[in-house]
C-alpha cells in the first residue's frame, strides 16, 4: 500500500447473538468498530478506538492486529463487554431487537491515543453524537471526517447530533434514517436538507438496492451485488462505512478528484456483499484483496453498458 | 429514424379513474399498450393491436396516430371500455384495485392486421397468455419478441404461460412475479428458474430500485432515476417495457450485440422515471426526443464512475 494512509474509526465492540433463519448463533464478534475495521484493513492501515469487558477474547484482538488493525486505542475495563441480541424475519428483510446489554460500553468515553492524533482519515462509527464530537475535539484536523448515526439519537439527541453534523464532510446513514432525520420522505429532497446541515457529502444506504451519493456533482448511484445467498445482514452497513473511507485512505492522492468518493462506493458495495455470506464478520476475516479485485470485476460487468448511450 | 424498424405492441386500452393523494382523477387513459405505445413511439414507429369501446374518444387515438403509433389494430366494438379504479397509498409505494370492469375486453381476440404480421419486434403486454400465444401464431417469426405477465395469471393459467414462455426472448416482470413464478425468494435463483422455461433474456423491475437483467452475458442492473417529485407510478412498468423494445427496434442492426439490451434498458428506465412525473399518461404525451437525451445524461452522471476501478 504505497500512498494508503492510517484511518481512524471510533465505534462499538460488542458480542452478538443472532437468531437467524439459519440457526441460533451466540457470542459472535460484532460491534460497528469490529466490521468497520475489517472491511478498511483490506485497503488501509486501521486505528480502532472502543471498549471491551474483562469477558472479551484477547484472540479476537489478536485477529484484528494481524489482519493490519492498531488496537492501542481498545480500552479493557472491568466489567462484560456490549452485547446485543437480535432476530432476523425468513426472508431477512427485517430484524428485531430482542435484548441489549450495554455493558462497559455504557461508560465509554474514547480516548484517541497520541500516536493516532494526526491520523488523516476518521470514521466515526454510530455512537452518542457527544462522543462523536469528543472524538474530533481531540484529534488535529483530518483530511476527511465520515461519521454514521441511528434513528436513537436522531430522536434524543437532536442539538448534539446537529453541531456533529456540522463538524464533518460526510454522512452515511440509510434511508429511513435520512427521512428520520429530515422529516422529508423523499429522498433527494431528505438529501439536500440534510447537506445544508453541514456534511458536503451524504451516502443514503438502501440495503440490497444499492446506496445514493448527494455531493457538489450530483446524485450518483452504486447497486448492491445480486447474491444467490444471503446468510446474514449484521454488519453490513459498517462493512459499507469502512471500506469506503479504507479505500479513500489507500488512494488518498487522488481523493479530490470527483470519482474518487463514486469509486470508493464500488469497494463499499463489494465488501458489504461479502460481508452478508457468513455469520457475523466470519466472511472478512477470511477476505482478501484477491477476493475483492474479483468481486469489483463483477461489479464493473453488473454496470457495463458499453460506454455510449446514443439514441441513434 | 434511419434503420428504425416498426414494433407491434399487444394490449389493454383502458379508463383508469385513479384516487392518488394529490387528488382524484376521472377517465385517465391507461391501459398496458398505450403506456407502451407512447414510449416506444419516441424511438420507433409503433402498431397498437387492442380494443376500445363506443365511448372511447376518437381524439385519444388521434393523439395516438399524431405521434407515430398505427391504430389499425385497434378494434371498436359496442359496449364499454375496460376500466380500472385503483387507490394509491399516501406514499406511492402500494395501491389497492378497487374496481375492474373488463367490458368489452373481457371477450378481446387480437386479430392482427395482414399489414402488421411481419412486424419485426413484438412487445405482448399482460393479457391473457392464450391470447399471447394466439398473437405469436397469426405473425410471422419476428426478430424479437418480449412478454410482460402478472400475478392472476402465473397462479390461474400456469400450463398456458409456460407455453408462452418457451416462445419468447425476454420476459419483463417484476420482482414479485418472478418470485410468484418461480416460487423462489433469491432474484438471482428466480432468474436461473425462469431463463430455464423459455425466455433467454429476463429483466426483473424493482420499481424506484430499478432493475436487473439476466441472459448469457451474466446479469446487469439499471438504476431508477432519483426524482424529487413522484405524481403517478401508473403505467411506469408498461412504459419501461414499451421504450425498452422500442429502443431495441430504432437499433435494430445492433441488436446482437452483447450492450445493446443493457442500454436499451437506461432508456427504458428514463422513460418510466418521466412517466411518473404526472397523472396517467400526461408526461408521455408532451415528451420529446430532447427531453429524452438530457435525462439520458442525467442517467450517465449518475453511474459515472470515470472508468476505472483500479484497487492502487
Amino acid at each position: 500500500m504505497p500512498n494508503a494512509e492510517p484511518l481512524l474509526i471510533v465505534g462499538s465492540i460488542a458480542f452478538d447473538d443472532l437468531d437467524m433463519p439459519s440457526g441460533t448463533f451466540r457470542d459472535v464478534l460484532g460491534g460497528s468498530s469490529t466490521y468497520s475495521s475489517l472491511a478498511a484493513s483490506l485497503f488501509s492501515p486501521a486505528r480502532v478506538v472502543g471498549v471491551v469487558g474483562s469477558d472479551f477474547p484477547e484472540a479476537h484482538l489478536d485477529a484484528m492486529r494481524t489482519r493490519n488493525i492498531g488496537t492501542d486505542g481498545v480500552e479493557r475495563v472491568a466489567g462484560k463487554t456490549f452485547r446485543w441480541h437480535g432476530k432476523y424475519s425468513a426472508d431477512l428483510s427485517s430484524r428485531t431487537t430482542l435484548d441489549t446489554q450495554l455493558n462497559v460500553f455504557a461508560d465509554f468515553r474514547p480516548k484517541i491515543p497520541a500516536s493516532y492524533r494526526a491520523s488523516p482519515f476518521v470514521l466515526l462509527g454510530n455512537i452518542h453524537p457527544s462522543l462523536q464530537i469528543d472524538v474530533l475535539d481531540q484529534i488535529e484536523r483530518p483530511r476527511l471526517v465520515a461519521a454514521d448515526t441511528m434513528n436513537f439519537w436522531i430522536a434524543s439527541e437532536p442539538q448534539k447530533l446537529g453541531e456533529m453534523l456540522g463538524r464533518i464532510d460526510l454522512l452515511i446513514i440509510n434511508d429511513e434514517e435520512a427521512r428520520q432525520l429530515s422529516g422529508i420522505q423523499n429522498l433527494c429532497k431528505a438529501a439536500s436538507d440534510i447537506r445544508k446541515r453541514g456534511p458536503s457529502h451524504l451516502i443514503i444506504k438502501q440495503g440490497e438496492h444499492g446506496a445514493l451519493l448527494f455531493d457538489k456533482g450530483g446524485t450518483f448511484f452504486v447497486p448492491a451485488y445480486p447474491l444467490e445467498e444471503v446468510t446474514d445482514p449484521t454488519g453490513a452497513g459498517d462493512t459499507f462505512a469502512g471500506a469506503l473511507v479504507g479505500y479513500l485512505a489507500r488512494r488518498s492522492s487522488s481523493i479530490d478528484s470527483p470519482h474518487a468518493l463514486r469509486r470508493a462506493m464500488f469497494f463499499a458495495s463489494a465488501l458489504g456483499s461479502f460481508c452478508v455470506e457468513d455469520i457475523g464478520p466470519k466472511r472478512l476475516l477470511t477476505l482478501t484483496r484477491v477476493d475483492v479485485a474479483s468481486r469489483i470485476d463483477a461489479f464493473r460487468a453488473l454496470v457495463d453498458f458499453g460506454g455510449s448511450l446514443a439514441l441513434d
